[in-house]
C-alpha cells in the first residue's frame, strides 16, 4: 500500500512561526512541492510549534496540486502561526520529550520551521535532540521575516514585499499630499513597522532621491530622535518645497530611551508598539502649527501579497525548496540564506548556513546605510535595497475583484496520543 | 498662426478641486485627449479654483501625448487641488469679477471643475456668471469623491478604487491575523475614511460573506455607537471564530453625538478626523482583555493607484471626455454622471445632470444596505457595491520596482493681469 512505503520513509513535518508575512505561503509551497516530487509526506503543524506539541497536525497530503500551486500567491500564514520560545532543554525537558514522542508517532524524520530569530533558536534546539534524547530527527530552520533583521542571509523573505509596499505607499501618498499642501495637509507621516532595525523604514526612501523628493525625512530606531533637529528639517522643508513627507519607524525613541509610542510587552518580551505616528504630528501641529496627516498601515504592509516583489517572492518559495533538498540529503542545524552575489545586475544564490550564527543574533542597519544627517539613505543603501523590491508578481483576479487567495483544507491527523499537561 | 486660430475659438481651463483620488488624473486625462482631439487648447488651474483666481495657470499644450496619456495611471492631483470655497455673489462679488477677467484676459470660454459637493457649489455659481456679468462662460461640473455621496450620480470616480483597496487589504489583512489568533492578535481594527458616509466601510463587506468570514464587525456612521453591542458582537465572535476584523468609519458617533475621534475643522468647516481606531482598540483591551492591533490607512487609501479599480478609472475618465463634450456642445450648469443600467451584467452609461440637483447635497447610504444589527452590509448592498471594484487597471511599473507615475512640466501660462488682492 502506499502509505505503508511513505511511513517507512519518514514524514517531513513543516511549520510556520512568528509575525506572518505576504509570501510566507510561497515558502510553504516551495517546501510541500518539493516534498511531492521526492514522495515525502508532508505534515503542517497547526499554529508553529505549539501545534506539534498538542499534537495539532495537519495532512498536507489531502489538499489538491492546484491548492498548494495557490499558496504561492496567498498572504498569511495558511497552517497558523505562533508567538512561542521553547526554553532551553535543562529548563523545560518535559516539552521536548513530548516533541520527540510526538515525532515518533507519527514518524517526523524531518522538521522545517519557518521563522525569524527566535525561531531560529528553536529550530536548533530541536536539530540538537537527536543526539540528546535518541531520535533520528533532522531539523532546518527556513528563514523568514518582515524585519529583515536575520544575521548571514544577505535579506529576509518577506522583507521585500513590505519594503515595496512601502516605497509604492510613500510615493502614492506624497503625490496626494503635494496636490494637495496649498490649502489643506503639509507634512504626511507614515508609522511603519520596525521595532529595533529600521530596514523597512529605510525602503520607503526608495520612493524618491534628491532633496526635494519625498519621502523627505526618515526615522530610524538606529538613531536617537532628536526633536530639535526633526522639527528644524520639517519646517526647512516646508518652507523649501512646500509639503513634508516623513516616515518613522516604530521603533525610534529619546534620548532617555523612551519609545515615542507606548507599549505593551508580546509573548517572547518584545515591547509591542504603535502610535510614534500621532506623537509626532502632535509636535509638528503644536510647535510648527502645520496642518498634518498620519498613517498607521499596521498588518495591512505585512499582508499585501498584492503588491508583492518578484524578488522576494521567488526568494520565498526557493528558501523552501532549499530546506528540503537540505533535509532530504541529511543535513542538519542549518537554515538556506541567500548570498548576493552581484549587485548590479542582481544576482543571488542560496547557502546552507548553520543555524547558531543566526539563532538570537539581530543585524541591524549599517551605518553606511544612513546619511549623515540620520534623516535618510545613503547610495549604499539603495544599491542594497533596490533590487528587493524589483519585478511584480501579482495575484491572479477573480470575477468579483479579489484576488483568488486559497483557503486549504487542513484535515486534521488523527491523534496517537493523549493531550500534553505542562 | 496656430495660436491665433486657436485663441479665435478659446480656450477650456480645467481645475481639480478637494481631496484627490487614485484616478482624478484619469479624469485630467479624458478631458486633455479629447479637447485636444478637437483642436481645444486646455489650460488647468494650479491648485483649483485659487489658481483661477491668482492668474496661476498651467499651459497643458506644452505636455506630450505620452505625459498626457499616463496621467491616466498617475494618483494625486496633477495641477494641484484646494480646498477653498466660493462664497454667493452677493457676498463676495469682487472674487468673481476676478474670475470673469481672467477668463476674459485669457480666452477662457469654457470651465470644467472636478470635484465633490463643494465644487459642484462652486461649478454651479461660475455657470451662472455668463449672463449677471455678460461674458460667455459655460460651465461644467466633472464628479470626483472617494467619499462617494454626490446626488443624482449612481457613484463617483474615486470611490470604486478606495473601495477595491479597503476590500483587498481587508481581506489581506484578516488572513494574518487569522493566521497569529492563537497566541497573538485576536482582535484586528482598521479605520477608514468616510466623515458623515459609510461608503467605504461599506465596501470592506465585499472582503466575504458569512458570519464567520472579515470583517465580522463594521461601524458605520449612519449608526451611533453602541458600546454594549459591539463589545458583546466582538466577543461572541472572538469566542466562535478565534478572532475579529473590526472596519470603523471616521465617522461614528456615541450617543451623545460626539465623534470617538477628536479632531479640529477644515477650510469648509468639516471636522477633521482620525482615531477611531485606537479609541476602540483601547475599549477591547480594557473591557475584554484581548490583544489587539489596528490601522489607519489615512492617504494611503485614495491614493493606491497601484490596486485601482477597473471600473473605476474607465468611468473616471469617460465623466472627464463626456464634460468636454457637454462644454463644446454649448452646455452649461450640468455634470456628467453615472447611470446604471443594469446589476447584472454591470452596465453603466453617462447623462448630463443640473448641478443644483448635486450641489450641497449629500448622499448617505441607504438604510436597506446596512444589516439589521447594523454591523454589517446586506445582499442589497453587495449588488451595488461589487461591480465598482471589478476588473484591475495596474499602472506600468519600471526596471526599479516602482511604478512609472508621470510628473508634467506644468508650464505656466505668462500672467496678464495686476495680482488680485481680496
Amino acid at each position: 500500500m502506499k502509505s505503508k512505503t511513505r511511513s517507512a520513509t519518514g514524514r517531513l513535518l513543516y511549520a510556520q512561526s512568528g509575525g506572518v508575512t505576504a509570501v510566507i505561503n510561497a515558502t510553504a509551497a516551495g517546501v510541500i512541492q518539493t516534498a511531492r516530487a521526492h514522495r515525502v509526506p508532508v505534515y503542517a503543524a497547526h499554529n508553529g510549534i505549539l501545534g506539534a506539541l498538542r499534537e495539532e497536525l495537519i495532512d498536507t497530503t489531502k489538499e489538491t496540486a492546484a491548492a498548494i500551486a495557490a499558496l504561492r500567491h496567498t498572504p498569511g500564514g495558511a497552517f497558523g502561526s505562533c508567538r512561542y520560545k521553547l526554553k532551553s532543554l535543562d529548563a523545560n525537558r518535559a516539552e521536548y520529550e513530548r516533541l520527540i514522542e510526538i515525532f515518533r508517532a507519527h514518524e517526523i524524520r524531518w522538521f522545517l520551521y519557518n521563522g525569524g530569530n527566535d525561531s531560529a533558536d528553536t529550530a536548533l534546539k530541536i536539530s540538537q535532540l537527536g543526539q540528546a534524547m535518541d531520535y533520528d530527527i533532522r531539523c532546518i530552520g527556513v528563514p523568514k521575516t518582515v524585519d529583515n533583521d536575520l544575521m548571514v542571509t544577505d535579506c529576509c523573505p518577506g522583507f521585500g514585499s513590505v519594503a515595496k509596499y512601502t516605497a509604492v505607499s510613500t510615493l502614492e501618498a506624497s503625490l496626494d499630499v503635494a496636490s494637495m499642501a496649498d490649502t489643506s495637509t503639509k507634512v504626511f507621516i507614515v508609522e511603519v513597522m520596525g521595532r529595533h532595525a529600521g530596514w523597512i523604514a529605510a525602503a520607503a526612501g526608495l520612493a524618491g532621491e534628491g532633496p526635494d523628493a519625498a519621502p523627505h525625512i526618515i526615522l530610524f530606531p538606529e538613531r536617537v530622535f532628536d526633536e530639535a533637529a526633526f522639527l528644524a528639517k520639517v519646517k526647512a522643508t516646508v518652507e523649501r518645497v512646500g509639503w513634508c513627507t516623513v516616515v518613522a519607524s516604530e521603533g525610534i525613541r529619546s534620548a532617555d530611551g523612551q519609545f515615542l509610542a507606548a507599549g505593551s510587552t508580546d509573548a517572547f518580551g518584545h515591547a509591542q508598539l504603535g502610535g510614534a505616528a500621532p506623537v509626532l504630528a502632535a509636535l509638528v501641529k503644536e510647535k510648527l502649527g502645520y496642518k498634518y496627516h498620519w498613517a498607521l498601515p499596521d498588518y495591512l504592509q505585512r499582508s499585501a501579497r498584492h503588491l508583492a516583489s518578484k524578488t522576494d517572492a521567488d526568494q520565498a518559495y526557493a528558501v523552501g525548496k532549499a530546506a528540503v533538498d537540505y533535509a532530504l540529503a541529511g543535513m542538519n542545524a542549518v537554515m538556506p540564506v541567500i548570498v548576493r552575489t552581484s549587485d548590479a545586475p542582481y544576482r543571488w544564490k542560496l547557502e546552507a548556513a548553520p543555524l547558531d550564527k543566526i539563532a538570537n543574533h539581530e543585524k541591524k542597519m549599517p551605518d553606511k546605510f544612513i546619511s549623515r544627517d540620520g534623516f535618510g539613505i545613503t547610495a549604499a543603501a539603495r544599491r542594497y535595497l533596490s533590487p528587493l523590491i524589483r519585478g511584480e508578481a501579482p495575484p491572479p483576479y477573480g470575477r468579483e475583484g479579489l484576488p483568488k487567495y486559497v483557503q486549504l483544507k487542513n484535515v486534521a491527523v488523527t491523534k496517537k496520543l493523549l493531550a500534553f499537561v505542562r
